[in-house]
């Protein structure tokens, strides 16, 4: 039996931590003091461990466990700790919690592993508050360079690199060395879709990612008084936005992909002033990248014959666009079956996560998703039965146990 | 010639306060760092003078002229200090400005009144930070209570008692005392629009305002993953507000009315999340009562079917409705005629003022408007020309030099 906290203990520790008593939801951005607090939670869990730990440049938390006789690439685990803005408690934190609590139980198995284990949290993996998503792993990777992260301000102006340092993390923003030393990379989360509760099963395999982008869509008008001002000398951007908000849903209806508008600017922003600018962010994601390509050129090409229509100016930027991802198909595979249990079903998701950037990076990964009854995500309705997220540490330590005894070409 | 400070003195002892420099738009709401500067510059004007000065207990600046042999109703002139949001620099300050230097001006001549001369600046004339236009005028006359006055709110949560608080106004929300003292009000403000571009004169009268209301729309839905959730499963609030922003245009162009939405607010807001809550201000003006209900109850009809196909939540409160005004037809009929000069064209507007209130409540009530070369308002664009202002300065001078020697029954 292990002295540390169990899975259900850990996941009481973290639950009041930026969690709204309006809302239920967590505000978790990154370097805020909730998302401080569980960075702080990390920590304490590694040290009562006696792991080593380490945090990189670009705030990543790094806990190795390096027992005698454990050498050469290491296994990597874990997950996130930052939320959306009033998001759910599982996505992210369940593959940390459930990686301490698979790591004790392999400590307590008496497990001699052949290779290191390290867990992992990434920051800003939602991209809640720097407007890039899964920015910890886009820098290790290399994906995104020091110099563009260095730019990047939250809504309030506060660059990236003042909001690191004034949290204590000192800033080297770039590639990150300890990258070098992984060997395979698994990551266990909370499903957001309801594919697992068709298949009736607890847990399941990644087989890749949708490819998906975030787009920026400034529409710019004519400041006017709401009272006085010509229905027909108007040049109103929110014009232009609200058909443009309807016609990406009905594409995304049309062709079976998504497509969102979530977040919307608006400048002035007063209830008797015609806009002089509406920003709004399309999160887009498709099957493959043709379809994606098609939704976004599609949509792009109706916001620009209306802003014609309407006299407004439309800018377009891509803030950050992910080509398909596909996990290790043959990792993926021989993970999916182990002798005294049904195979686990293989899914595929159209969220983002690390998993896809150190995939595409070329580190051998897979994902564990969790079953969510609802499917309910990035909300505070998000929810996972605890007797499923122990059936996923259980699916874990079966995973760790496999890669951290097999021979080193990774294959377990 | 006066000792005091000309128009033009005034004008740019005003025009850098609150002006945002990447802009060039004014940032006056009340009780803000700029509208408290405002607000001590009136007094300054006002003491620098001799006045007796008075702020009620709403927030309204008051500046006596009572010299010997002035009793009887009082004449009132004067606007507001305070901005939309990134607004211009006339709406408001270009009443208060003339008004005193039309005082000035009549002192110079030796106008001995027959009744007292009274300078005010109403506050929270654009509801653009408490959300209730016309507000020191609504509470003077008992329009607004003051009890339904103290549970209001800015968008941080500041309540207004506590905001005035914190000004060094003592709040007494509630019926002004000094209103009983008035026989008479005019009201100096730039056109927004141009009616008097067409007509091709520098100054015209108000004939009255129509009727208009701010309706606040609380579309609600399901927060969830915008990349995870299918596009049939999603109950979007974003849609059901967008199909109703591009509704209430094409009914306002259709009928010939007014009908924006200029100010948006989303929950969470964030890129990656179909949004939980979706609310939006509707700005609504008509020609008469008639067409402005017809106009906000076929909106709601449609936002409100549109709402049940996308199972979205719809709840539509009004936050404030003014009927059609109509200023004293007498009042304005004489002061638009005058020996010497042609006749002041007499037009309508579709914006709100204190005027508007204090008419309504039995004060007789006449507008004066200055030239607007784009018609713009409500915009860092706003601009009347300094000859055009020095034209209302004598306009001014000539409404309040034949009312405040005419007999007490008040026909100039």
């Amino acid at each position: 039996m292990s002295a540390h906290p169990t899975f259900e203990q850990m996941w009481a520790e973290l639950a009041p931590i930026g969690r709204s008593a309006t809302t239920g939801g967590y505000f978790r951005q990154p370097y805020t003091a909730a998302e401080l607090e569980c960075r702080a939670w990390f920590t304490e869990q590694a040290v009562r461990r006696g792991l080593r730990t380490e945090v990189d440049g670009n705030g990543t938390l790094l806990a190795w466990w390096q027992p005698e006789g454990a050498a050469g690439p290491a296994v990597l685990t874990g997950s996130h700790l930052d939320s959306v803005v009033d998001g759910g408690a599982y996505d992210g934190p369940l593959g940390v919690v459930s990686a301490f609590a698979a790591l004790d139980r392999l400590v307590a198995d008496g497990l001699a592993p052949a290779r290191p284990l390290v867990v992992a949290a990434f920051p800003e993996e939602e991209g809640s508050r720097f407007g890039v998503a899964c920015l910890g792993s886009r820098l290790a990777t290399g994906v995104l360079s020091g110099d563009d992260a260095a730019r990047l301000q939250d809504a309030d102006g506060t660059s990236l690199l003042d909001a690191m340092a004034s949290a204590g993390v000192a800033p080297d923003l770039g590639p990150a060395a300890w990258l070098s030393e992984i060997g395979v990379y698994v990551e266990l989360h909370i499903e957001q879709g309801r594919d697992l509760v068709h298949r009736d099963a607890a847990v399941g395999l990644g087989s890749g990612i949708w490819p998906h982008g975030r787009y920026r869509f400034d529409f710019t008008g004519e400041a006017n008084h709401a009272g006085t001002t010509h229905m027909e000398d108007r040049r109103d951007p929110m014009l232009t936005y609200a058909m443009t908000a309807l016609a990406a849903n009905k594409q995304a209806r049309l062709s079976g992909n998504r497509a969102t508008f979530g977040r919307v600017a608006v400048e002035p922003n007063g209830t008797n002033a015609v806009p002089s600018r509406v920003s709004a962010w399309l999160d887009a994601r498709a099957e493959d990248e043709t379809a994606l390509s098609t939704l976004v050129t599609g949509l792009s090409r109706q916001a620009t014959e209306r802003a014609e229509r309407d006299r407004t100016g439309l800018q377009i930027t891509a803030e950050s666009v992910s080509g398909a991802v596909a996990f290790d198909e043959g990792l993926t595979s021989r993970l999916a079956t182990h002798e005294g249990r049904e195979p686990w079903p293989v899914i595929p998701t159209a969220a983002g996560h690390d998993a896809g950037i150190l995939s595409t990076a070329g580190i051998p990964t897979a994902m564990l998703f969790v079953r969510n009854p609802t499917g309910i995500s990035h909300s505070p309705a998000e929810h996972a039965s605890t007797q499923d997220c122990l059936a996923g540490v259980d699916a874990l330590i079966e995973v760790l146990e496999r890669l951290l005894t097999a021979p080193a070409d990774g294959s377990p």
